[in-house]
């Protein structure tokens, strides 16, 4: 007979403790938009809420941003970066393979030697990452989780395209989660669709590119014809109707059974924070739930763009700082996004 | 005053319910090896351990071996595809920025509407996988998790260099973790050590690849002098003895707490499965944790090189092919690589 291994002891409640943010510098205008497709100042305001995105300057790394948005989130959560027992950036955008921006930012924060990964799961990542570390501190791996939601889009876009460049942009956001005497995450609505999987996505493989890079040290004519027939390097581009039709019927449904299942009435919200895919989405979704005018409703894609896992972290983030009354009441937060993956909880608000 | 939030119901227990593996068919052997690089046979053998590793052909793609992996540790736990809670893919080499491939995973095996994604952890992925499947099980957040390593290392390497390429294979492994009525993981020992995040790690960034790749549209000649100052596509590098101490020295205590926390002596194990990345790393290892000589120690590295996230689920799956008596005995897996990460957990096996 072999001995009964320990566990670790189980925890009854999780909460968010505090949040954190980076907003890069560059403004983005529409007018600057409009220099590389053909569009305009009021087609894009009608059709997304966009007026402006913010993007981050060459010198401005991803892991630069994570790390502002992480620091002012372990500092306002009243801890030190040494008790996390956890750190979870999601990010699509670090541009190396291995390792981990995670492990980078760990060490750049003084958290070593806490557990440090990434994950990838787009626009939904942070609803992801909030996910896990409720159920790593309720489980009692951990005490304190960091969950990052970090984005440099501005590198994987290709300005003069139509479908989604002009939608994008940088930042960070961040949260620290941890123990509560109370419940202050309900259970988690997040799912995935990858029968949709191509509605967003890169316009080729990264191996499409390698091969034409290996191939050239043999050839190097090889990547003259490559530069005529397509780009070489892999940008976003979306199916835009397809998501925007999901995002708003199925969206809704997703938001609608986070509340149920979280036991209380919509108009028990203080505040909603979807992902800042579109403010035409926001709006239908807002309407589909019957929010009550009282509840506040996160408009940040207006400055912001849609800044993919870092939406909903920001869009806290401005919440409080403009609403600090709203601390302490309950948030509906939900993101979605390439995969197809959405995400969606309740939260007690920081 | 808000109403309570609904959580998931805790669960008091979860263990590995079933293995899956993919191995592909080519098979590349030391003298082939050394047509790329200056080494012998004996050189190889003698510092490795290594006879031959297993490489995919270009046809099978890295979620090809995912599914296989995943195909057959959810039908050997008994359940469907439906039943999953949620789907990670620990992986580094799945060649799309975005979406994950957990997402296109989950479609191909019909586990959607499950929450999937793509975790970077490097060789402790599959660590860290079952890491935050028994926090999701045993949190109540879900029923059944998928957990799946699966590399095609052999697209980011350069088999004429000689510091990790000739050590590394491609390969899936798959684990199904469930509810348990007794404990069946332990305690997971996981974290990080960003400080050395260059020992292991890519040539460049693939932000260099983009500047030369994007640049080239103006100016193709600029193609031409990036390849003879260095090769395009990024690929791995490592300084060996710094991981290869780290891994003796670190690596070796952190199995010993993984086993004192799991309140079990070395001599309660049956099987010993750590990461394959060196049979002197392993033999070190034994030693220094004084197991004693009934305990099966896995060497799958023999035939099947560094599989990274797979060769942990890789070797429990040979293990209990050749010795089917060592199912429900304990065994201590540790994983660990680029970051510098780590885990380690005593588990049931299947
Ligand atoms: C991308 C999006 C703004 C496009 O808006 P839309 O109303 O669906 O636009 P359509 O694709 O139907 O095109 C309508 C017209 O606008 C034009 N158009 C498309 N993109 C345009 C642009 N960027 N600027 C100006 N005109 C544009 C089309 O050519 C079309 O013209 P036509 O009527 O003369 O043929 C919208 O689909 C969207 O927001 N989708 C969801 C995006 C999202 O959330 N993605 C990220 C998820 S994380
Ligand atoms: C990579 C590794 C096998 C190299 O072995 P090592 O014993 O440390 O070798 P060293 O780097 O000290 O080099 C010793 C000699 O072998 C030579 N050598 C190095 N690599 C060689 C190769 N692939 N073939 C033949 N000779 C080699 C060196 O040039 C050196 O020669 P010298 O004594 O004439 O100068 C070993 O360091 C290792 O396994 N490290 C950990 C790797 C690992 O686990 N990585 C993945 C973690 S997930």
């Amino acid at each position: 007979m072999s001995p009964t291994l320990n566990e670790n002891p189980l925890r009854e409640h999780s909460r968010i403790l505090s949040v954190g943010h980076f907003s890069p510098d560059v403004i983005v205008t529409n007018e600057d938009v409009c220099q590389w497709i053909d569009s305009s100042d009021e087609w894009i305001r009608q059709r997304t809420g966009i007026e402006s995105r913010r993007r981050a300057d060459a010198q401005t790394q991803l892991i630069d941003m994570a790390e502002a948005a992480a620091r002012e989130a372990v500092e306002r959560a009243g801890i030190q970066a040494s008790q996390l027992g956890a750190v979870i950036v999601s990010t699509v955008t670090f541009p190396y393979v291995t390792p981990s921006a995670a492990a980078l930012l760990a060490e750049r924060i003084g958290a070593t030697p806490a557990p440090a990964f990434d994950i990838s799961a787009a626009c939904a990542g942070y609803c992801y990452g909030v996910a896990q570390a409720d159920a790593l501190v309720r489980s009692g791996a951990a005490e304190y989780v960091l969950v990052v939601g970090a984005e440099k889009l501005s590198d994987i876009i290709d300005n003069h395209e139509r479908t989604i460049s002009f939608l994008l942009g940088d930042g960070a956001g961040a949260v620290v989660i941890g123990p509560s005497d109370t419940p202050g995450i309900s259970k988690s609505q997040w799912g995935s669709n990858g029968a949709k999987w191509d509605a967003i996505g890169m316009t080729h493989s990264l191996l499409d590119l390698r091969d034409i890079a290996v191939g050239a040290q043999d050839d190097p004519s090889m990547l003259a014809v490559a530069q005529t027939e397509a780009k070489l390097w892999p940008t976003l581009r979306q199916d835009g109707q397809t998501v925007f039709r999901w995002a708003v019927w199925e969206m809704a449904k997703v938001a609608r059974k986070a509340v149920e299942d979280a036991g209380i009435e919509p108009s028990d919200l203080v505040a909603f924070l979807p992902h800042q895919a579109n403010l035409r989405i926001i709006d239908q979704m807002v309407k589909e739930l019957g929010l009550p005018e009282h509840v506040y409703v996160a408009r940040d894609i207006k400055e912001s763009g849609n800044t993919s896992a870092a939406s909903i972290p920001l869009a806290m983030h401005r919440a409080l700082e403009e609403h600090p009354e709203l601390s302490g009441g309950l948030a509906l937060q939900i993101g979605f996004g390439a995969g197809l993956v959405f995400g969606a909880q309740v939260v007690v608000l920081p």
